[in-house]
C-alpha cells in the first residue's frame, strides 16, 4: 500500500537542496549585515553543488553551507582498482565562524551515499564549538538534538551523542574539537522499511539545527568582548583548523580524491593564532573551556 | 688507517646540538630584538630536546630552532608488532616566519636515524618560502645549497632540488609551498666509507644555511610593506599550514605517534588566514609568485 515515491536519491538530493535554502535564509536574517554569495559548479566526473559563503558579516566571520549532488566512478575503485562501482552522494555541509568569541562556531552534515552494488546509507550530524563555556547553551544544543533523536529511536542520542565525541577528538591535543552533539555514519538504507526510518530521522536532525543553534546566536550576539578573549578565540579556531586537516575525514578524502578544494576547506576560519604551549591561567573562564573538552559531560540527561 | 672515533651516533649528535647553538646565536644577533627561550623535554620512551622559541622578536614573528636526540622502541615496531627493533635519531629543526612579508619563512631540517638492525640513514634539506617573488634571492639561495652540494658529488643537487619541489607539493592546490631548495632522505650511513661521505655532505649542508638565508633577511628587513601586503602574507601561511598538517611527513608521523605536539607545531605561523576563492589580480607581484609555485624554475644553472 506504499504511495508511488521518487526513489530516495531523487528525495534526498531535494531536501538537502531545500536545507540549504532554508538555512541560508535564516542565517542571513540572523546576520543582518552580510548576504552569502553562492557559486555553482560542475564535477569533471560527474554532477555539482552550490557552494554558498559569507564573508565579513555582522555576525558571521566566515560562513560556508554548501550543497552537492555528485557522481561517478566509485571512490573506492579510484583508490583500489579492484572493482568497478559507481556511486552517487549527496549532502549538506556547513560551518559557521562567528566573528563574536562569546558566539560558538558551529559544524553540521547531512549526507546520502548509494553505490552501484545495492549498497546506500546516511550519515550526518552536528557539533558546537565554544571559546568559553555556557552551561545552558550546551545543554539547550544537546536537548534539542536529543528530541529530534528520541523521536525514532531512544538510542540514537546516546550512541550519536558518543560517537561525536569519539570522532571530533584531537589526538595529539588530547582534546575534543568542541562539546560535541551528535555523529553518525553508515546508517543503512539499503531496503524500503530502512529507507523510511533512516530518512525521516535525518530530516528531524537537520530540521533541528536552526533551533538548536539560533537561540545560542541570538542570547551572546550583544555581548562585549575583551581583545583577550578574541585573542584566545584565534588560538582555538588554530585547534579547529588541526581537527580539520589533520583528521577530518570528509576533508581528508575530500583533498585526497581531487574534491573541490575551496568548497571542502570553507570550513577553515577566516584567522586563526599559534603560539607556543600557551596555557591559561587555572581557574580562568579558558581553563573551564579546556577541561570540558578533556573530559567530555553528559549535557541532555 | 682510520682514526679512533666516537661511534657516529654520537657525532651526529654533538654536530646537531652544535649547529642549533650556532643558528639560534646567529639568529638572535639578526634580529636584534627578542631573544630564544629554551624548554629541555624528555621523551617518556628514552632521550628527548631541547626546544628554542622566538615569539613576537624585531624581524622573527615566530622562530623555532629544535634539537632532538631520542630512542626507544622503534616506530616500525609500534606501528606494525611483526619485528621489534630499537633505534636511535638526532636532529635539527628549524622554521623561521619573519613579520615582514617581504621577507621569505624559510625551513632547514637534518636528522640521523639507525635501528638495531644496522640500517642507519641521514635526511634532511632546506627550502625557502617566499610572499613575494625576488629572483636574485632564489638564484643566491639555490648556488648557496648548489655550491655545498657540488663539494660531494654533482649530482647531489639536480637530484636533491628535485626532490625538494616534490616533497614541498601541496597536492590539492597544485602549488609547490614555496621556491624550493634541496630535500635528501634515507642517505646511508651503514658502512664506513658511507658514513664519513654522508656525514660530511650533511655538516656542509647544515653549515650552509646562515649564509643561504640570512642575506635575504640583510636584504630586506627594512623594506617597507602594506597591509595588502602583510594580508596576501597571511592567506599564503594558511597554505603553509595546509601543507604542514596534511603532507609533511614529519609533522604526521610526529602527531600519530604521540610526539611532542609543541614542538612539533613550532612550525606553524602565529597568524594565518583563510578566505574563500581568492585571485590576485593579473600581473600582479601576488600571481607572479604563484605562477612560480605552479611551474618550478631551475634557479642555479
Amino acid at each position: 500500500m506504499s504511495e508511488i515515491q521518487y526513489p530516495l536519491r531523487t528525495r534526498a538530493e531535494e531536501f538537502f537542496r531545500k536545507m540549504q535554502d532554508e538555512i541560508t535564509a535564516a542565517l542571513e536574517i540572523l546576520d543582518g549585515g552580510e548576504k552569502f554569495f553562492q557559486e555553482t559548479w560542475e564535477r569533471p566526473g560527474g554532477g555539482g553543488g552550490r557552494t554558498r559563503i559569507m564573508q565579513e558579516g555582522a555576525i558571521f566571520e566566515k560562513a560556508g553551507v554548501n550543497f552537492s549532488a555528485v557522481h561517478g566512478e566509485s571512490p573506492e575503485s579510484i583508490l583500489n582498482s579492484e572493482q568497478k562501482l559507481t556511486f552517487f552522494a549527496t549532502g549538506i555541509s556547513l560551518v559557521l565562524h562567528p566573528r563574536s568569541p562569546k558566539i560558538p562556531t558551529v559544524h553540521a552534515n547531512f549526507r546520502y551515499f548509494e553505490q552501484s552494488n545495492g549498497q546506500a546509507w546516511f550519515g550526518g550530524g552536528m557539533d558546537l564549538t565554544p571559546y568559553y563555556l555556557d552551561e545552558e547553551d550546551a545543554v539547550h544544543f544537546h536537548r534539542t538534538l536529543k528530541t529530534s533523536c528520541d523521536k525514532h529511536d531512544p538510542f540514537h542520542y546516546p550512541r550519536f551523542k558518543k560517537w561525536c565525541d569519539e570522532y571530533f577528538f584531537i589526538k595529539h591535543r588530547a582534546e575534543t574539537r568542541g562539546i560535541g552533539g551528535i555523529f553518525f555514519d553508515n546508517l543503512s538504507a539499503n531496503d524500503v522499511r530502512e529507507q523510511g526510518n533512516v530518512f525521516a530521522f535525518v530530516q528531524d536532525a537537520a530540521h533541528s539545527f536552526l533551533p538548536a543553534y539560533i537561540p545560542i546566536v541570538e542570547k551572546h550576539k550583544d555581548e562585549h568582548f575583551t581583545e583577550s578573549e578574541k585573542h584566545w578565540q584565534l588560538l582555538r579556531r588554530g585547534r579547529y583548523v588541526e581537527f580539520n586537516l589533520v583528521y577530518d575525514r570528509g576533508t581528508r578524502f575530500g583533498l585526497e580524491t581531487n574534491g573541490r578544494t575551496e568548497s571542502i576547506l570553507m570550513s577553515l576560519p577566516t584567522v586563526a593564532r599559534w603560539e607556543y604551549d600557551v596555557h591559561p591561567a587555572i581557574g580562568s573562564p579558558e581553563v573551564r573551556l579546556v577541561e570540558v573538552l578533556q573530559h567530555p559531560r553528559e549535557w541532555a540527561v
